[in-house]
């Protein structure tokens, strides 16, 4: 089945060592995570397990830290929807940056992409949808004093004038080729890379020093930094350093849910579901790896490389161990697929409840994140 | 000789019968004259001599503005090098307007503009003509309490949001089409008309109801109000209504320079330049319609429509008699080549003096022109 992984669309069961090929993206190999870990004691799940899996000069970024060199945090989050759990991998690995190596964030809202994506997305839903989803990001645990969220039409007067710099240096040509726009794309479509590319070096703007930048993210959003990664030099500025994550599968499953899609319901959990929902959609949607009888599950075994519950719980099980034991009892049949599911459920509602109470405390937090211009 | 005339580059002899037909604006006819004469009592000299020439919807704005419905103006200015006298027409115009019908003006600075269009302008010598041509504009004498200076870079924050809801309703394809734009041209080319849409309903926006806008300027823009007169009734926008002029030619003569160039030195008067230079420059380079020789000149008289101090004159010299007779004796050989730019020199000196005048005061007023946002 063919792939398709841009920034706007991911299709098809995505073949992640093509897409370092393609991508030109660096596996991280054991060395690279060697070196990881002499500065964070233990390393985080994502990284034993192979979810953030690519980077480009990450070595850059360790060898300037090791310097005395400190690199800022960047990612971000288009409001288009509710947040759902695919969302919250890379900040929650970016959290965890943040934490082991003491770092500034910088949180893009680029609140205008998602309208200009998407026919049906109003003006007045992209505003709603920028509060809602701030609340879920601030929910994660990020250091208020040491994050910093950019709205792009709130902080536009310090976005815009950079951007322009940086779309001099783009052709339509080099965006067709990067992210395949075409004649019909809006002009907004069109420019609104450049807008993306600022706060990989705003911090070195505002601060009049050049400062490495380290951006986490979903594997799609490349092609933005690929372009990035050749105007920024030209400007003055280093090439920012990234590091990709797979993608969570949607309900459906990886061949048919490359990515969890926020606008399918019934393929998504979202942060703000209730326990039961949880409890239904994964009963009712989830992809099993079962078999059709219990007497034939018993015999032949799960299959927990398709299972979505299992590889939902390579996600969100942090213990090594407990995750080991549930792969070997699911693949020799001592664990049903509804008992499988249970694990997940209670495991996820745990997370969910958790986050739903950060959230609720966030609404005040608001305004203490928002980056002062 | 084939002309081409685009925000960016003008060409060749400049017929503008051709670029009513070819843009589809409205010729201004005696009807509409007698239209503005009722409010004006007298009509301004370069309506009188045809150098307004063209409008789009000027009769909308009469009809509202006799119903009670004030509009607003809305001109600019894209800084990138030293104002001459050829920008001063419009703005010139643009002060009559505002003086007549008490209206509130917004005048817009795309300190981007050229940035984005000329390879060899920096960041820096923008920022740097900004400030110098918010001088000049300035000194035209406009209401400080009803005019408001929109500086692309500085009122981002306001014109972004805006910007971006124009864009989504622009293809490249149209962008192609009205401005020649290609494949190779940035993105930021690409995405700026949008930028310069907004002034045209913003006001409308900070004043939350619908205002009518007149936009005041030189042929060579139509091609941004053409695209954006499609647009704004998407957005619940009134079309914004225009009015357009004829350029001053350069000092090479109209089938040389069509419209004088700011990056030409020699076909140029500088709002700054001083008495000498004006004349030396008048004497050496003004194209002359006179004769080769004193004797000829007696005999055969001169030609006023090809020679640029009388093409000058018809801009500057507001007195029609005066003009007349002037006409009249250069084309029956009474006024010699060099009279007739001694009488140019003499009326452009008079003007720069009094405008520098005006620019240095100006100095002080910067704070109070611009928009409070």
């Amino acid at each position: 089945m063919s792939q398709k992984v841009t920034p706007w669309e991911v299709k098809g069961n995505v073949d992640y060592d093509r897409l370092i090929k393609e991508f030109g993206v660096s596996k991280i190999d054991k060395k690279i995570l060697t070196r990881i870990q002499k500065h964070s004691k233990t390393l985080h799940p994502f990284l034993r397990r192979g979810i953030f899996f690519a980077h480009r000069d990450l070595t850059f970024i360790l060898d300037e830290f090791e310097k005395g060199n400190k690199f800022f945090l960047y990612t971000g989050r288009s409001p288009s929807g509710n947040v759902h759990i695919g969302h919250m991998i890379p900040w929650i690995f970016t959290k965890w940056l943040q934490d082991v190596f003491n770092v500034e964030l910088y949180f893009q809202f680029p609140d205008e992409e998602k309208y200009l994506f998407k026919n049906n997305l109003s003006w007045e839903d992209s505003q709603k949808y920028l509060h809602e989803n701030m609340l879920d990001v601030i929910a994660v645990g990020f250091d208020p004093k040491k994050t910093h969220f950019i709205i792009d039409t709130k902080h536009a007067n310090l976005l815009y004038p950079e951007a322009v710099k940086v779309a001099k240096k783009i052709t339509f040509s080099t965006i067709k080729a990067a992210f395949g726009l075409k004649e019909d794309s809006n002009i907004g479509q069109i420019f609104y890379t450049a807008m993306q590319a600022v706060p990989a070096f705003l911090p070195s703007v505002l601060k009049k020093k050049e400062i490495p930048c380290l951006i986490p993210h979903a594997i799609d959003q490349d092609g933005h930094f690929r372009v990035s990664r050749d105007v920024l030099p030209k400007l003055g500025h280093y090439k920012p350093a990234s590091i990709q994550c797979r993608f969570l599968p949607g309900l459906g499953g990886m061949h048919a849910d490359g990515k969890m899609s926020a606008s399918e319901e019934n393929t998504a959990i979202y942060m703000i579901d209730d326990p039961a929902t949880v409890k239904k959609k994964i009963n009712k949607y989830a992809f099993s790896g079962g078999q059709a009888t219990v007497e034939e599950h018993r015999k032949k075994g799960g299959n927990p490389e398709v299972d979505v519950a299992y590889q939902w719980l390579m996600f969100f099980e942090k213990d090594d161990k407990r995750l080991e034991k549930i792969y070997q009892d699911y693949k020799s049949g001592k664990l049903l697929s509804g008992e499988l599911k249970a694990i997940l459920i209670e495991k996820l509602n745990v997370f969910l409840a958790e986050h739903q109470k950060k959230r609720e405390k966030a609404k005040k937090q608001i305004d203490s994140f928002i980056l002062k211009a």
